[in-house]
């Protein structure tokens, strides 16, 4: 039923997926739809990914499951490497909330597993499995889906700017979260539930899943501020020198910007949505507040990739005159000195021919003469370029 | 009633139709309208339509019926020649579902028998024999007509990607596509149907109907990861050569891209429609869900359309920029060797004349004195270019 | 009343007025309004129209009136010079319709006649001599009345795409078609009524209407056609040559589109009001089909000029790609040949000097140290291309 | 309270203030208000007009007031220095119609007196006042107010295209329209005042609001085809030279296009305003028929000032192509005639060396030998250009 | 809770913050949330501001309390450093208004002090110290909150335009603004205050609020009209010279345009909000009619903008029109001097090479003749490019 996905290494094509064949060998899911090719077009997006934006997936990796049950009163917390290992926790009517935050998603019969536990539709199962999603949010009749990017500056590890997918699903309860490699970026949220502190343990399971996505969006913030101070060398660097770098730079920029765009811009209407959301009675309406103040977020950050946009268009304008400015400059440079010199070249070659037959070798003065006339030619075509502005 | 029109075969105007002349010998339709050139602006989207899409047709192939009938319990299956040769099922009320596949729409005479058999509208007979048709979905009272294209890579046959029209006609129970050559595109349906495997079997008509254009969503999707990988390539070429290749690949691309978009976009409308469609009561409600799946599917297509639009449109940017910035090195370097070696010419040009007064060339030194003169100009030369940063 | 307006018959500025003055000479019409400018700025469209569509108009040319009366079972027909001898049939609640072909609108008195007789508003009779209209639909209480371009490739006589303008007055049973010149584009209807073909003779006088506006619509999806073939001679010869042509071509085509976009886009709209239009109860429900019919070829014509449109604006990108490109190229070899030799003919300019002491020119062996000196300096500069890639 | 502002002479900027100084030396209005810089921005508007569009103010000039009283049967007519010679016509309900015509608006003392008289509010005198305006329409609870621009041609004074602004305030049966200078261009309507002819005397005052606003309209069609023919006639100086004076052109006739439409467009949406208003009671329905046709008028000319501007943003498109190509056949030029004759000139420069041993020298057939040699490379280079298309 | 924030200084990047680190050091605020990296993207606007916006802030400066109480007969005003100076004023229903001016937000302490005191959110507190926020409007139940910004020409101080941001929070009868430096800006309200002139005293706070806000909307206007002359400078510059300082003021202004519309736009939609607002029973009915104006005002800066911004688009346009002719220009003059030079020089080397045998030596006329095939070939030269026009 599911797909034997292996996970991806290159840096460069980071949403390039393994290219299944089309055709009779399509394997054909629960519900009998071809699905091998389910998440092609994804890979426009990872077209546009530059050099700077990398995606790190280990496939020997194994998954980790690490285990949150938390009330207002009480907090255990667990970490298993089989989805069986995880005590079954009695659900009272909405307490105590439990969250699962699954560390990988390439091995996909623990995904599976869970999906068979906790009822997640196959459908959504294949989403979770296939990284090349497009963010989204699927409404059911008693579950939330929502699949968006973390974007963050890996400055542990390896320094650059990592992309992975990100998916949550929410049913009564229970948030079950899907990463694909362990890292610490929840760990503030962690220790908040481990003390206890602010809103969190008080609330109901809604609130975590705000609190998650709250952070995911800080870090799409930190990210931009990152390539603000890069679009603000770039903006200094231009007036000065015209070097190939800044044009591959700018190049780099106006991509990452456009894949930026597609995987942010639409967490905006995503919001709206979570906002007015009522059937499945999770989105709580003391929540809403913390929704709005995410989306002036998210609408800050879509604004700031606008903003992005622009000055780069506006450099790509600007490298042109500059260029056009400076060729301009160089080609009067090469006009001047050749306008001048190629007709006295000349005149200097008529006497330097061995006629046996030229009156003016044998004048006396015949060498300052022509001399003179070369100087006064020179200051002539000088003056002439003055006149038309050419210093 | 239904025009002679023969099959087209040059893979370069796809699109382009055998030209009716306009005036009185225009053919009169059963209703009296001339359709003549009712075809015409479809051109349009042919012309735009690069070498790297072809378009196959046989005007000499016989068509043919390939006839599908089952419920839930039976399927039978057969191959025919003539419509008259298609058993009469006897319909009971919605059991069983017949699908009747038409493999060829160029022997006019056929499909009218087809029409006359299933009550389908002359004009639309019209529009399932003209294969420049924009991609539509008509409503009728009881009946369903939606045109689209097949975008396909035909791996077996000749490497290229293949753009066919299909059309498919429901009412009642009855499913008929018409398709412009045989080929296994939907083998895999056909298999499902054979097997009984998934919900195909257990399903009315509109599932099948789903099931056939889900097929042709998936190919899209095929099509446009393959030109993902070139756009991929040009990126990856363009900061490294300036070859006319690239050039005309991203001119290529750019073509390819109007015309999909021409082509797959309209789909997202129809689908919206199809899960808004009462009146029929073709469409079921259980169908919806697939139908919501496919509409993502549509609109991934068609954002990565968008993106590698407007990549190709960077690309052509940055191509400029490098050209113009390639162009300047250049100038540069025909400015630099110009502007030192042409007054060096002239000055040794002045001590080749011939005259007979000629001090300098007396003196014992002049020679010297000449080459130092020389040498230092150079330098000066050098060094001014370098104060304005041309190295 | 009306005023006195000429034809045109320059091909260069097809819709150019005869200017009036502004100022205390204006005629003032019927309802006491300054009506000598009012189709000023029509010459915008005018403008922007290229030489290849052309407007003809013989100013002394007679008017003809050709009559047709006709139910479902009799017809009779007559061309006359006169509005007085059209005959005055009685008008019987909707039987039979009436058509009167007026061709030739330079007559203002005839136009003044006809309006008279079937209560035409002065407005309306100055929107039918004034030829620089907009396309447009006016509803009135109890009549309609469009004014809209023909555009057709006049091959019987001159070979050209000429362009004129149509109007129809609509009101009971009475169709009134004002064209500016007689020719034989209708022919095709008025056969049929003649033969009693089709549903013409069956239907009411909105079926007529369809009639010949699907007429003109048919022949702008001709026009398109041609265009189109131009549009891919011009892809064709892009790559091959960068001739001056082929840009004028490129430009020509550019204001062809402006001008049949201005024409033919404002019929979408027209289109879908003369589908809801109730209140005149001129428009036939039965005919609805037919107008959804024609808005789909509308829709297609539209979207042919669109892509044409947006081929044309990426034929321009690729003109300058490609110029800028062959500049490359020239501007390579000049810089190559140049820095070559300049530095080479410098140094036999050197030993062409006539110091009398130069110890070099005694060697024995000077001569051929020197020309080894060039060789060698020619290869290093080679070499150094090689290395920037400039071959 | 209301400023003393003087004219503008300058027909440069046209739109520019005498600039009031910011912060405490700020005069304030009556409600309180800072109200030096309200205009202020309206300069953006000015910044954009070229010299080509001209505006004249004499501040020493006297204000006149032209008054007209009319109902249907009578007239009668009036030129006053002073708000108070106004004759105190006795309003009966509606009977007669008065409009006051003040030519000059920068008296600011008469412009407040007629404030007082007529109850026009502090805000609108000061909008009066400010000939910087925005086109807009303010509805009142009993009275409008329309602020446009006056955009027409002094044939007899200057031939300069000219631009004011006027203001319309009606208030039950009372017109005052306030122009900047007197001048005739609604000399016509005074005439059909005086004559009785037309509809105005019948009508309400709203018709007369209608018939000036309406001879406006007709001024700007007129300014607009003016336009065009420039435009034409860049068009067709534009393939065949490439000069400056075309650039300049361009230019100017853009940013007119730039003025014109921030200046008109606003009408669009104010003549819908109209037909809807209802609550002032002062636009009767039977105008309505007359505001329709001005509506399709001004959408005329919103259209062909759209049509120019496409048209000179391709101008600006072709002129850079054309540019680009004159650039390639001039530098083709050059690295024809260089790349052959430099290496010639080298080996000349070769054999005019003075090296004692130099064999070549003294062969008999040296001479002839060497220019075949420089023969056979002449023509290898030209057959070398040939193949490469460069001819 | 409230962050150490100090102040920014540098007037090259403006909005730049201190960047706080993410990760497990974030400061959580009183609801639990990470707020480290709430501000980061705002840095997207100070990214596009130019070296001519500057911003001052002192971080050491202490923070004045300008507090002001007023009803229609008295008025109170004092200066305070400690929030808890402020007197206690008896705040009866709705009498006397409150408006504390804080000039200084810099100092956490002070901010939360008020916060505590006027029951400000915590996130709103937090919104007030960060200086880097969006333009926006927050309407709480019974409070609203708007930040903006103050832009003004700082004649007095430093001549440069200054930005700063100032928060408005209203609540009942209380109006607290936050002003980052101490400035004279509001001293013609303050002054309105104290002499009980115009309308401020008699009204309710909210008039207070308006008058206020109209302020930076005059300072916004006069801003642009410095920016307009600006633009105008380099319209009259553009088209006599090509200076590279032309240029780098297009781009200035651009970017400065884009910052200026980031800030200036959404005012429009707060002000649209504001005049609907009914819930907090803030905003009064009769403020109505000058929000409308106001809102006027900001539509006329916003097209200000807008059309600025045309204008520096259709700078570029031309300036690079401009340079591709200068560059055609001294190009022409190349080839032209290049082309008649060059085979002259050639024809004098071949007769200044020194073979024994060249016939045309010992010739009497050789010289002249070869100087009369030079001229002739000069001349043919020469009307070649006249044929070309290329004078």
């Amino acid at each position: 039923m599911v797909k034997n996905f292996t996970g991806r290494k290159t840096s460069f094509i980071p949403f390039r997926r393994t290219k299944p064949g089309i055709g009779p060998t399509n394997h054909t899911t629960s519900n009998g739809r071809i699905s091998a090719n389910r998440h092609l077009t994804q890979f426009a997006f990872g077209a546009c990914s530059s050099g700077t934006l990398v995606h790190f997936s280990d496939p020997t990796a194994t998954v980790q499951l690490n285990v949150f049950t938390y009330d207002e009163n009480s907090f255990t917390e667990g970490k298993y490497k089989k989805v069986d290992d995880i005590p079954s926790v009695p659900l009272t009517p909405m307490v105590p909330m439990l969250w699962i935050d699954v560390d990988g998603v390439h091995q996909h019969d623990i995904i599976a597993q869970i999906g068979a536990r906790y009822e997640i539709h196959a459908l959504v199962q294949t989403d979770i499995t296939t990284t090349e999603q497009r963010t989204k949010l699927d409404v059911f009749d008693d579950a939330l889906f929502l699949v968006c990017k973390l974007i963050f500056r890996d400055i542990g590890r390896t320094g650059h700017t990592v992309i992975e997918q990100i998916s949550f699903y929410i049913k009564d309860n229970i948030l079950i979260t899907f990463q694909e490699t362990p890292k610490d970026l929840f760990d503030s949220i962690k220790n908040r539930i481990r003390q206890g502190k602010g809103r969190i343990r008080k609330s109901k399971i809604d609130y975590l899943f705000y609190s998650l996505v709250d952070v995911i969006v800080d870090h799409y913030m930190d990210v931009l501020d990152t390539m603000g101070t890069k679009v603000e060398s770039i903006d200094n660097q231009l007036m000065k020198t015209l070097k190939r770098d800044t044009l591959e730079s700018i190049y780099d920029m106006k991509r990452d910007m456009l894949y930026l765009r597609a995987i942010i811009s639409p967490l905006k209407e995503i919001i709206i949505k979570l906002q007015k959301e009522e059937e499945t009675q999770i989105m709580q309406e003391s929540t809403n507040i913390y929704l709005k103040d995410l989306f002036d977020h998210v609408v800050q950050v879509n604004d700031s990739i606008d903003t992005y946009r622009e000055m780069l268009a506006s450099f790509i304008d600007f490298y042109m005159m500059l260029n056009s400015n400076a060729m301009n400059e160089v080609v009067k440079t090469l006009t001047i000195i050749s306008t001048i010199f190629i007709p006295l070249t000349f005149i200097s070659g008529v006497y330097g021919m061995n006629f046996q037959h030229m009156p003016e070798l044998t004048y006396k003065y015949g060498y300052y003469i022509v001399l003179g006339v070369m100087a006064s030619l020179a200051i002539l075509m000088l003056s002439c370029f003055k006149r038309k502005r050419w210093f």
